[in-house]
């Protein structure tokens, strides 16, 4: 017997059933690295002085994304998020950004996959923009930080 | 001025223009790691076992997001790639799975985000199905490791 | 402190919170307009009489876009609408096309936005459908004229 | 016989054949204005000054919404677009945020559809982040303004 | 009058009014074939004896699928899938690969477009691994099998 | 070895290489029914004495659907589709509407599936406008009919 639950009994994968799980509150919260050169991290932050649009395009991507998760994500139940919050910020002691992606919906299934496809997608839209000043950017660390709701209640890292 | 390509000299982020380049052969492989507990790995090494199933819709949740990254990423310009491949290994040692991808196209621009995309998609797609197994997966290590094609010539990590 | 809702304290845009607002049946219809040539809007008006297509077309892809909605607009939430209607009728005093698109949903938030959308997708594939008769038809008067539902009740223009 | 390209002889939508049309560069500009109170324009204008957010969303939502063209317009050529720039300003005397979107390819068809969706998108965008503050704004005066390459030449409004 | 609920009185579609039907579980359940020459349907068992990613590649398209229902069928509703399953099975007397789709939610409309959706794709995602092997491949059969939920309670073939 | 061009020596599925082919001219064209009960047929027939819009929504549908073949088909190339004609018409001596569709580009991969894609879209939305009439609509002989451009030259069923 498989103990993936997106396994059935033959091993075959499919959507799990969650049609007699009742609704309540969901919270997750992700966050991720992109590491960076620092010369690449300061013509990034001096872009951002001027306007805010490199960080401001990562976040709407990051937003968006987050309304694809079904999309992109084989097994995964389409919701509605209620909210969606993403945050980036130039940390230059260790020359990278972090993003921090927090979601929410009243349903029956959790939302942290939509949380890091946020995370996931705002650090690739960083990737692309710094891409011609550093092609060895790494993206760390992406992974959840906080969930709530559903019968396993409440997790923090 | 802004040192970022895709920001203007105003500081607003566009999509830069290719119309000017030239045509040519482009390559690129990008990989990344999914780190989780070592329990969760032998579940997923055993649903393995049986079918398959479980890498094997990790590596088509890939395939399809590298053909979603221009919807994904903001200024990325749509392309026609031609050829697409992720493979996806357990890596017992490191209690791992490793993702590398690699995807190539004949046009003005290359194809490092449909490559870090794919790998990005599969990984979230790995997170999908262990999540309930294990929540502090993380995910590592995303980046470049290979480019071929355009003004730029041939690197290697 | 910034005014508008979508954008936070700190001024950046994110996705505002629904999830404390009760559910209520929201209705919401908008109308606009695409002005052209007399000439281009003879054949558009010869072209309905033989099979309806024309305008039959721009219907469905009004009805096919106010369900994009959510992919288009950035924060907008995700919704189910329950309802789509969209009428296009030609004016030929005016030398134009209105279009007019009604949605309703039951939840949390309105849908104004999807009425919207239906009426633009709508006039653009007007304008597809026309552009090889008359480059200067312009999209005029696209506007919310009623909206019902929520805590600010109901509103005609 | 329809004197629409999209409809044929029976009156009946269909792709219009472009197999054999030369490929050239096309150039395409729309523009498009959203009017609204002047205590809204305001408020946009606060929140502008904070960080460019809400123009800022909406030209990547513009932006985005040009490659989804031929996802929404029933009729429309899928194509590789080479730029795409959009630019949106306040303009205070006329009580309206102005929207201006500039698209290429090298192809076989033209781009205005890419312009003028990626106009009508970007206003939808303001729509959404101001209509708290203004239930009765109008989006007015969307066309293009320049087109250039294919059989046609340029053409200036 | 129009008999098709999809048709108003003037014989234009539209998106059918659920705004007051109740919400009760539904699901269904839909079967197709696809027919192929004994030559490929031996190189396809072959291939799934090794690794089973052709017929878990065509259940992840089936899945996946049923989550573009509304985007892919103009007049559908969108709606949150609580279940999805998709079963290939190669039947060596039909020279056929059988594919059954079942389908769920909790909502005011059914689901049995998502479950005819699921079987299409999954054969037309057959279809191209095995078209190289056989161009006169024809897929045969697609139908509902079983329904219930609703108004009209519950159907089998 | 697998014999399916899709999988590759290990048995895994991934997106051919398509890079060393060369650009030809591509048509293909496919068909289908939905065989439906005499009175649904009737129904359907009267709907489209009025407006057309029934079969006119289909057609559309299939045409979008078309351009919708690689975000469907796991392992299909994304290509730019020059041409797309679908065709509904009732057949009462069968009880059914026959479907044809055709499509072409100019690439290096055939648009079979796109034909295919656009004659299941279609049938489904005939489906979907018709299942409030005939639960047991079954669609049947969806096939390739005739293909034309790459190596494989010239193909007639």
């Amino acid at each position: 017997m498989s103990e993936l639950p997106h396994l059935n009994a033959s091993g075959e994968a499919h959507m799990v059933d969650i049609g007699a799980k009742p609704d309540s509150e969901r919270v997750a919260v992700a966050e991720g690295w992109i590491v960076m050169a620092p010369d690449a991290l300061g013509s990034l932050e001096r872009g951002e002085l001027k306007k805010g649009d490199a960080l401001g395009t990562a976040r709407i991507a990051g937003i968006m994304g987050a309304k694809r998760t079904a999309d992109l994500i084989p097994l995964c139940h389409p919701l509605s998020l209620s909210r969606v919050e993403v945050t980036l910020t130039v940390d230059v002691d260790s020359s990278a950004v972090r993003c921090e992606a927090s979601t929410a919906t009243r349903g029956a299934t959790g939302v942290e996959m939509e949380a890091l496809t946020a995370v996931q997608v705002a650090l690739l839209a960083v990737y692309d923009m710094c891409k011609a000043l550093d092609r060895g950017m790494t993206i760390e660390g992406v992974r959840l930080i906080h969930k709530r709701g559903g019968r396993s209640g409440e997790w923090w890292r």
